[in-house]
């Protein structure tokens, strides 16, 4: 049984408006933060998950099976990440043991730990709107 | 020519991810906020553009049109909205100078009024991590 990756709770992709899996009674603020550039997506929440799921697995194909998600949207996210970052957040490695073919690289780590810290910031706004 | 609603800018229903009309170098932080009650959506961007419409057109069928919103769709949200909330926000009003049958109530200018105000806060979030 592999390990879930910690520090980020579960992705459901498939829900986006289910916001709440245990209601609380009166309202709730949610919300989502994101990095864009040039008009285009770089960095969001599933984004993250998928990178911490590369590290995790070593490979997009294993990363996007864990969270449900086409292997196909997983490598065109990847290739959009590598394309708008200043250097590549993914990288292919040459084989290795346990079959590991794809990780991040020194950017990728840095992009996935500012975007967490990004979001933790977030969710410090939102928790103080709540009360 | 029905002037624009002010405060807000236009609604762009169609293009979710298309996140700026004038790409600025470097990377952006976008995000959106909403109010959910019991686990489902109360209050976000599109039904604070609604009912702002509803109170400029008189009219859930104008506002919805204004907006390229289908009008089924509108009324499912007005609908949700007035079941979530303490007492309903839009209510029909009984003819009147120029064919006006919906309104907001004053509960309907309250939720409309904070969740600007929510949304104002958001900004200055955003604002200060852009740089």
């Amino acid at each position: 049984m592999k390990k879930q990756p910690t520090g980020m709770p579960k992705f459901r992709p498939k829900k986006p408006l289910r916001l709440s899996r245990h209601p609380e009674p009166g309202y709730v603020v949610g919300g989502r933060v994101w990095l864009a550039k040039d008009g285009e997506l770089y960095m969001g929440w599933g984004r993250a998950i998928l990178l911490e799921r590369i590290e995790q697995y070593g490979s997009i194909a294993a990363a996007a099976r864990s969270m449900q998600l086409g292997y196909r949207n997983a490598w065109l996210w990847v290739r959009a990440m590598n394309r708008l970052a200043p250097v590549p957040l993914v990288e292919k490695t040459t084989g290795g043991p346990g079959g590991r073919h794809s990780r991040l690289t020194e950017e990728g780590y840095k992009a996935l730990r500012e975007y967490k810290e990004l979001r933790t910031r977030f969710q410090d706004f939102l928790s103080a709107e709540k009360e």
